[in-house]
This record gives C-alpha cells, structure tokens and sequence, in this order.
C-alpha cells in the first residue's frame, strides 16, 4: 500500500526550485526540480511558479502542507521571513516560521537567523538553518562546527543544540567573478577541469602573507611567465579561495574540531582535498538530505502544534 | 627662444595612451592623451594609433626618439620586451630598453620587471618601474618604499637605488568586480560619492579575523539589515580593501618606514586617509610626473650611448 504523502518540502534558493514530497516518515516519495530561482520569477509570481513546481501534488492531497526555506524568505521573495537572533534552537525557528497570506493551504516560510561575529561584525543567512537542523535533528549531531560550502559558503558553529553563531566566505561567488570578469580569467580556458596539483599549489598559496588581494595577482604572474601551465590556473585560483576560506574559518572557530560538511555534487572534491591539505578531519553530509531532514522536523512540529 | 624638444615619452598602458614632449631640461612642451589603450588598438596597428597621437611632433622634428613605457611592451602590446629579474638598477633597465623594429625613427620600449616575493611566487610589472625609476633619478630617493596605487597596485621595495623586489595587490581591480558583478554591489547606488565615516568603518574591518572573503560579506549583511546606509556601502567597501592592502603590504615590509605614493587624480584622497588610518607617514608623489622624470633618465641614457 503506497505512503500517504506528509508535506511538500521546497528549498527556493537564489537560482533554483527543488520541491519534494515527503512520506509519513519523512521519506522523499517524488522530486521536482526547476531553475526558477527567486530572481527568476516573472512578475513576482511566486504563487504561480509554486504551481507549475507541485500543483499535481496539492490537487492531489488538497490539505498538504508546503514548508519553504532559502531566499523565497528574502526582500526578493515571496513574503520576507523574519531574521532570528542566534543563538536559538530548532524550536525558536520552527516557532518564527510565518505562513504566506491569501493562498490556498498552509505554506509556511522558514525564517532566516542574524548573528554577531566576536568582533561584532552582522551575519545572515537563509537556508543553511535547515541544513543544519536537519544534522540536529535526524543525525544528533548537538555540538560542532559545520561547513556548507559554497557561492557563499557558511561556517556554523553549534552548541548544545542551538546555532550559536556563523559566519559567510564569498569563496564561491569570487572565483565565478575572477574567473568570468576579472584579468586573472583571462589566461584561463572557460573549460578547465579540476587539477589537483595545481589546486594543491593554490591550497599552499593562501598560507603566505600579504592576503588575498596580494597572493591572488600570482595566478597571473604564473601565467605570464609560464610557470603554470593555461590548463591548471583555475585549478590554482579555486585552490586559493578555499585554502583561503579554510584558514579563515580557522582563525575564526579553532582547528581542532572536527567538521560536519555539507555538500551535494561537484563541490564535494576540491573542499575534501582542502580538508586534508588542513588536516581537518571531517564527516561528510549530504546538503540536501540535510535539508528534508530539517523540514521534516519543522512539518512534526506543526503536526504536534 | 622656443625650446628644442629632445624625446617624446608615451605612457602607453591596458585603458589609455598619454604622449608627452620632453624640451631640453626634461620638461613638458605638450601633452596628447588618447583613450586607445593596447587593448583597444584595431587590428594591432600600433604604429597607426602612435601616428595619429603623436605624427604632428614626428613630422616636426624627423629625428626625435619615442620612448615608451607600460603595457605596450607586453604580449598583448607592440612587441614583447622581456622582463628584467629584479633587483635591478636603473642603468639595468635602460639597458634592457628594445627598438621597434621597421618603423621610421628610433622607437623605444623599456622592459618590464620581474621579482620574487620572500615566499617564493613570481611578481610582474610594466610602467610602474618608469615612474619609480623617476623617483630615484629625479628626487634622489635611493631607499625606501614606493606605493602606486591603482588596478593593480603595487608596492615596490627600492635598495641602493635598485628596484629591489614588489608585490602587487588587485585593489582596484577588485572593488569594481564586486562593486559591478557581485551580489554586494546589488545593494550599492552607481553614484556612490566618497563617504569618509563608511570608509574608516571599512578600514576597520580590515583588521579582524577571518580573511578578506569573510569580512567582504559584512558589506551585504550591514545593508541588508540596514545598520549601514546605502550610499555608505560603497565606501565601506573601499575601506575594506585599501585597510586590507595597507595590512597586507605592512606584512610584507614592515610599517615602520615612510611610504613614497605615487598617485594622480581622485584615487589620492581615499589612500592619504587610509595611510593615515594605519600611522603611516608618506610622501606623495605626481605619478605622472614621476613617469616623466623615469623617461627623461632613460633618454639621457641613450644620448650618452
């Protein structure tokens, strides 16, 4: 006998759309994915988008419940979501989530969570509270440091169960501007693959002085003088932002934890790399498992309600 | 009397072309400046763009000697002049200057310099070593350290009156990547003017823990949650990469000493409250004017031939 369906999960990031159904024990029944990222909405049309994503699914179980996080709780989102203060817990965010108004069923926005840095510097993020909530709740992971990398990689630091606080490295969206607008790019080739020795070379670059603005002109320089060869300088410039990233959160957070990281696809190889180059032990997670997890336990808390 | 004009200098770089005629001290008796940078030169036709910036002098006295400096001896340039290993002398330099070939006149392109860092990764520069080669031989500065501010700045560690070794910082480069093409930028109005108080907040971040693509992030986080204004967003960028440079570079050098900057235009005043900012005293410079005093050495080089 098949699964009643619970909810419908939607992660509604920057650039995409990945709704799935969840079981009865929070088990993925079906997925749909599509690149209508909140910035690619016509019109604003959220709740039009929303249908063309699941609308088969809520005529098909008219009470579902829709649980959305990402950025479709943002200014340029459907309705704007609060921003939670860390240090708070799963049931601080599952109690602030707001529900979207004028719209046919329970549709409920996770909030976002703002935090302090220690020298008092602001941090925000939407999306990867679910993640890590979802290591929280589903693997009882209650104290640790968490890595999602990515266009803008977070470092989250939890506590006793609470995200206590964080911090945002534009590592991912600085290598797509040195690469796509920036002269470094331009002795690259546009389809470079990954170059662990060249990548290795770049890890090693971020440890010497000067900072990053500094050792970034080298993936120049090494062209130029052909030191490198075309074929590895994306390689080396991403192997500099991440060991860049790495040694940054360090200073941050400490070295000696070991670091729950979150990643789904490509993303996954180079950060495992780096996380040996820094002898960092890690345990992998997979981001988007993390994320129905989270969910799910936002749906049972609605349930309980 | 009028004058005899003894050399015509061009400062031939990636945006622009600024010709100068040198009278017999040296001094200036005109000036073409052209927005043709190497980069914008059809077809290649170097010879054609100098004729149209500079053919009315050429006519005018047949014998007269071009002598250029920047990125026109580049690759991407006229004809490639190798790169000198630093540490070099200006005599070293002068040496190492390359004729045009098959062109009417003495044409001359003075090399660009290549230097290691102490950590052992390649440095590179075209046209900086003229305006510091200007500085030695016109004020007499034989030691110290120069700072050129720009796109690429670069810091150059003078010896004896030798370019000793320099290390480059993609400052400029940088704040319009993210000011253009980056998701802080989406915040920030096009006509940000210069606002003092963002900018030292910007200066001040400079100093804390967590690498540059860390702290780059606070620029969205304060808009977003509104604790900075927008027109200040900019600024506070800005802020955030000079005091990163000024860091960086005092890693590499030390702090102690009086920095020579060599600048010309609107880029003077946020560098003079940075240097400031950081307990730097400095000697400012004309970098045009230095540039001139460099081809005016190098001229003089060749006449004693």
């Amino acid at each position: 006998m098949a699964d009643t369906p619970q909810c419908i999960a939607v992660d509604w990031g920057t650039s995409s759309l990945r709704a799935t159904l969840l079981g009865s024990s929070g088990q993925p029944l079906g997925r749909v994915a599509r690149p209508s990222g909140i910035m690619a909405v016509p019109n604003g049309n959220f709740a039009g988008e929303l249908e063309m994503a699941c609308g088969a699914w809520r005529q098909a179980y008219p009470d579902i419940t829709v649980l959305m996080s990402g950025m479709i709780g943002s200014q340029q989102g459907w309705i704007e979501s609060p921003y939670l203060e860390a240090p708070c817990d799963m049931k601080g965010l599952f109690a602030s989530m707001i529900t979207v108004p004028d719209v046919d069923g329970q549709i409920y926005i996770m909030p976002g969570v703002r935090a302090r840095t220690a020298d008092g510097a602001p941090e925000i993020m939407r999306g990867e509270e679910t993640q890590v909530g979802g290591v929280i709740t589903a693997n009882g992971v209650t104290d640790g440091l968490f890595c999602i990398p990515g266009t803008h990689s977070k470092w989250i630091h939890v506590r006793d169960s609470q995200i206590h606080d964080f911090a945002t490295f534009i590592t991912g969206e600085m290598f797509s501007l040195l690469k796509n607008h920036s002269i470094l790019g331009r002795l690259m080739d546009p389809e470079d693959t990954f170059n662990l020795d060249s990548f290795t070379q770049g890890l090693e670059r971020a440890r010497e002085a000067g900072g990053l603005l500094h050792r970034l002109f080298s993936a120049r320089a090494l062209g130029i003088l052909e030191e490198m060869t075309k074929p590895g300088l994306a390689s080396f410039l991403s192997g500099q932002l991440i060991g860049s990233e790495i040694m940054g959160a360090r200073a941050l957070y400490g070295g000696s934890d070991t670091v729950q990281v979150l990643t789904t696809g490509m993303i996954s190889e180079p950060y495992a790399h780096a996380f040996d180059w820094a002898n960092i032990s890690t345990v992998p997670r997979d981001a988007e498992a993390s994320a129905l997890a989270g969910i799910w336990a936002a749906a049972k808390h609605i349930q309980e309600l």
